[in-house]
């Protein structure tokens, strides 16, 4: 049995574990500790999804959070790719005057991924998920 | 005006936000996305966040989750440490007969972190939650 996705036909592990290549590929670890001024921030969380998905080299984003802190990694071609959407990520923020508010503090990591592996692959289980 | 801390006296970005070491060092980066059976889940990711602050070369942990997924980067000072905390963590997941259950997917990466800043330091902004 499939779970239901988000997307007509997609699982919903598609969309929630990024598709990202055999390494080596560039992870970008954003951590924040958020402050109690929330409003426009899943707004603006959503935009900058959005907006990454469109820059070159990206291959996809995984992001969890609760009421105080937020951990987002994107993944990218290269270095160069990560590099320019950090720019462009920071300049699209800097633009937002709600963007001071929103955060406590926050920690950008970039790092180059060598090694990665996924359940599913490594130990052969069937979760009833489906996939390829 | 200093946020209240966990712990008396440590702020809380200091708890939510790894006192890592400058760059090079390693990163472990865990998604996951949960099955609907949550019995004894926060337990076991307490304990081994517990397990890993004992281990050799642990700088920190970072950790986010909501209903359906979490995010969980472990720092290390080597890549031998972060290998050895794989097989340790590995090892408990496995006796455990509830981890089977947890989850429904997850991918580990094992990355090298670059480069990292922190807007506190990068902006020299004054957030009033103290540090040193």
């Amino acid at each position: 049995m499939r779970a239901a996705g988000y997307v007509s036909g997609v699982p919903d592990n598609e969309l929630l574990i990024a598709a990202t290549p055999p390494p080596p590929y560039t992870a970008v670890i954003f951590r924040s500790v958020r402050s109690d001024d929330g409003d426009g921030y899943v707004e603006m969380a959503i935009e900058m999804e959005r907006l990454a998905a469109t820059q070159p080299g990206y291959l996809g984003i995984e992001s969890s959070a609760d009421a105080k802190t937020g951990l987002t990694v994107s993944y990218w071609a290269s270095d160069d790719d990560a590099r320019a959407w950090k720019q462009i990520g920071e300049h699209l923020a800097a633009q937002r005057i709600g963007a001071e508010r929103w955060y406590r503090d926050y920690v950008v990591r970039v790092a180059t991924v060598h090694r990665d592996y996924r359940r599913l692959n490594d130990n052969d289980h069937d979760t009833g998920n489906g996939g390829s």
